[in-house]
């Protein structure tokens, strides 16, 4: 819910820019996220007043990069994220070249430099939690015509005991998209963990290819 | 999402007048959903502001009346929901006759009758659908342990052909919760259709024992 609710702010300011996904549908691409990088002080309490911001922060020829950051009352920011967009040509579903007009007004800066971002953390001796299927759903599906990026989050979190997500709070989360899933397909997620019990590594693949992987990084309560 | 967004309205109303989940569940209870039933003029589209209201119509011993509605930019009304409401007893998983201090406060008449509510439709040769099976997932369960009402939904939807999502809009759905599901139960949902293709009908079952029933009644687009 919270990626949800930090892709929408971006979403809000593309409405507001006149670049709506029906635009940019129309003209045969989608905006598409390689990678998220979440660094928690804190989740937003419930009944809490919240202020979620983004912005775009620069761009080269085929990466855009993207800030977002929540703040509490205080004006105390409690959460961010950075995250890398690129543009899908959905006829040959394959990334585009960036197109000036759908990326100038957002405002971000443009550069040469690609950005050298950490992969998910890998750990060869790490322990098995659990390995499970899931079909994927209409409702997993979004304007691209693949699973969209939030739902990633439903089926990694599934993979976790419950008495470890009663008992721990994610500080630090790092997901990398390698390959589009489609409706219909059968998605396969492992999870394993680390061995002073801190550090989750999860694997998503479809029709067995990896489609992503992640590594989250937890506290205990 | 709408019933979600349709259930927080009343939780934020508990939330302002002192009773919370928290408090409820301290003291041994729960709220559960018996029955909703939905009517659809038409749903939100993106982007548009709407306002969303409920309030406690009435109650009677053991049961309790919530209306819902959603207003569009000019006071129309799109979209309403009238809820039964129960509280649980958490020790016997049974339901609990209604304590005045926490329903009073809600302002909703008492009265001695019991509301006469339509079941779902039911049809006998309505043709098949589908039948698909679930796991149930850590983030399905509420602060009562078991499946929240919303993810009925989820099931139930994700039972009808893309096709038929595609080219349909929702107008009426009833449904009616029977049992509940908890942690790691597998649930087998089963869709079938009206012979006038505009019916759909809904089971969900867990262990074997019917939990729920729906229907909804759909137009075409």
């Amino acid at each position: 819910m919270l990626i949800n609710i930090l892709m929408l702010a971006s979403q809000n300011q593309s409405i507001y820019l006149g670049l709506t996904e029906e635009k940019i549908n129309d003209k045969g691409y989608g905006w598409v996220i390689t990678q998220h990088i979440l660094t928690v002080e804190r989740l937003p309490i419930f009944g809490e007043n919240i202020r979620v911001y983004t912005k775009a922060k620069s761009y080269n020829r085929y990466f855009c990069y993207r800030d977002f950051w929540i703040e509490d009352g205080n004006g105390t920011i409690i959460t961010r994220m950075h995250s890398v967009f690129v543009l899908m040509d959905h006829k040959k579903r394959k990334i585009a070249r960036l197109l000036p007009e759908l990326v100038e007004p957002y405002g971000g800066e443009y550069t040469n430099k690609i950005e050298r971002l950490a992969n998910p953390l890998t750990e060869s001796n790490a322990q098995y939690v659990s390995e499970k299927t899931y079909r994927v759903r209409f409702m997993d599906i979004d304007s691209n015509q693949h699973v969209n990026n939030v739902h990633y989050f439903d089926w990694m979190i599934d993979g976790l005991t419950e008495d470890f997500l009663l008992t721990h709070d994610l500080t630090e989360m790092n997901i990398k998209y390698k390959k589009e899933i489609h409706y219909g397909e059968t998605v396969d997620s492992e999870t394993s963990i680390s061995e002073n019990k801190l550090v989750t590594y999860h694997k998503i693949s479809a029709e067995n290819e990896e489609s992503c992987y992640a590594s989250c990084t937890w506290k205990s309560r």
